[in-house]
């Protein structure tokens, strides 16, 4: 029997599994070595990793006091809990919980490193795993994360997410290529951008596949072109104003979510322009209200409800003391076409 | 000391405050009936609730086991996790949550009847209390709770609340009644509604209260004026596309929620009609997104957090011990004017 066929005799089974300490002996590594190959870190040699992996492949994994050391929860943490993206990311925790029978503890960061008590009352709760959308930990706190054994897994990563935590997110890049692609296979080449914060690496890949696309068309990017923004409504309203404004103002804008491109919907109408005729919008995101808005949005489709069931099996995958086959992932975006975007020409 | 003053005395201080059988008998009551009385239930004479309490506010009231027997844990379950609306709900619980030190477990349900896995998890986790957004328990169910003694809390109960446990809804028949009320003020006549699901009875309330509106000014509102819907953003589209295309269209529609002002104002998009100028609409919730969309929507504010916190509050109260000052409570509802709605005069 290998146990890493199955997960539910990995744990289970009390047989030819081992634990740590007769998979460190075997693959002649250390405990803390082995414990890292487990919970998914990237911070072992390739070398010594691939040894670990094949005993535990032939002779399987128990982790010891595991049943009776962990509650049947999984953790999920957000910097801010708002809007339509802290919901399809829920939804899709919450259906990978309910398919392990788990429950999904629920708590928000007001500012994108958790407080101190936070930390506690997960390491007293003892979760299969955390789950965590916001910039990182201390290191402090990292270390009592790992002190403890939980399986951290970051979603949507805001900061670099390192080889320290595995990670979940969206191919940002390639969404803010097709975007702007998109924008100048329709005959666009003033085309403007509004961004999210400055330092959200998660943003900036997104202005980065907005640079490369321009620049693959011969297509020059000015400064006036490019507006920083903190994914709020308010952004596309505010920069808006400003971009509809100018002399030589934007046929186009790339926005780096749905909200901003609410937002500049009613600038938009505020300046007397018509979505698509005078002004065409991409959004990113496609959250359920960009295919409800007048008119519907073109966006770039993230697929925020998978990438928080992909996130959440992780977890589930780490917490039962499985090797992951991935420790980071970023799942594919898509360009939706709706009726926000349309033909330079139409244009006056 | 009367321990009824300091909830923290309450279940902290050994010395005067008494448990349950202690209270019994000075109360002359039985033990269930001042169990009863301390989870906030209403079918107790009131005679008899009045002597309860009196022997508890003079000694105060001390649950044994309480800490050993519950976790920090407050349980948040839906009936359906999407949209908008359930994020106003959850802030509104985590905020309490936070200030009491307790995490949140979020669990869905598919249905209005929570499956039997849900049931034993809860009781299992031994919660502080459980708040509820969703029809209701079976009669079995009902009993299971009942006999852990955990504080189980409705919240916008959408069947009859009955006398059975606490909630904690909104004014629903006057935001039905404001709404209609502020279109007939603006001289409309032929106003129609689209509901929410039949047997609802927050919607019914609405539906009352747009009909009382009506008969106070002597309008008639005949059966092609009203639409059940299920409070989707397709009841507005669907609705409203058979409703502006009546050959003595409505002038005014009230929804019942604001997705459904949504999707009718994609029905009027696509008939050709403008808002306000050819048809004001009216929502119902105030959610984030009526303030962005083009016009910005007229609408009644449903204090969704401030709902939930007061529900959160009402079950942390009964998981102390307490006994809440109100079991069943309605918080107002407002009309927030903005652009969606304007005189019948202006109108062709």
């Amino acid at each position: 029997m290998t146990g890493s066929t199955d997960p539910s005799l990995l744990t289970q089974t009390p047989g030819p599994a081992m634990t740590v300490a007769q998979i460190a002996e075997l693959a002649g590594v250390s405990v803390p070595t082995v414990s890292r190959v487990i919970n998914g870190r990237s911070d072992v040699a390739p070398l010594t990793r691939a040894k670990v992996e094949e005993v535990i492949s032939r002779h399987g994994f128990r982790r010891l006091k595991r049943p009776a050391n962990r509650a049947a929860l999984l953790e999920l943490v957000f910097h801010e809990l708002a809007g339509a993206y802290a919901m399809e990311i829920i939804k899709g925790v919450e259906r990978v919980a309910d398919q392990n029978g788990l429950a999904v503890v629920l708590s928000e960061m007001h500012g994108h490193t958790p407080g101190r008590g936070w930390i506690e009352g997960v390491l007293a709760r003892r979760p299969i795993g955390v789950i965590a959308v916001f910039s990182g930990l201390t290191p402090q706190q990292s270390d009592q994360i790992r002190s403890r054994d939980i399986p951290f897994v970051l979603l949507d990563p805001t900061g670099d997410p390192g080889h320290e935590f595995p990670s979940v997110g969206a191919a940002n890049w390639s969404g803010g290529f097709s975007a702007t692609r998109h924008l100048l296979d329709l005959g666009h080449r003033r085309i403007a951008t509004i961004t999210g914060p400055h330092g959200m690496l998660s943003s900036r890949a997104r202005l980065d596949g907005y640079r490369a696309a321009m620049d693959a068309t011969g297509t020059p990017v000015s400064p006036e072109l490019i507006y920083e923004g903190s994914f709020q409504t308010e952004d596309g309203l505010n920069h808006g104003r400003t971009l509809l404004g100018l002399e030589d103002r934007p046929t186009a804008v790339v926005t780096h979510n749905d909200l901003q491109a609410l937002g500049l919907y009613r600038a938009a109408a505020e300046a007397r322009l018509r979505i698509p005729d005078d002004l065409s919008v991409v959004g990113f995101d496609d959250l359920p209200l960009s295919n409800w808005i007048t008119p519907p949005l073109t966006t770039i489709r993230q697929p925020l409800t998978e990438m928080a069931a992909a996130a959440a099996n992780l977890a589930v995958t780490l917490g039962r003391g499985e090797v992951p086959t991935h420790h980071r992932m970023e799942l594919a975006t898509d360009l939706i076409v709706r009726s926000s975007t349309a033909p330079l020409h139409a244009q006056v």
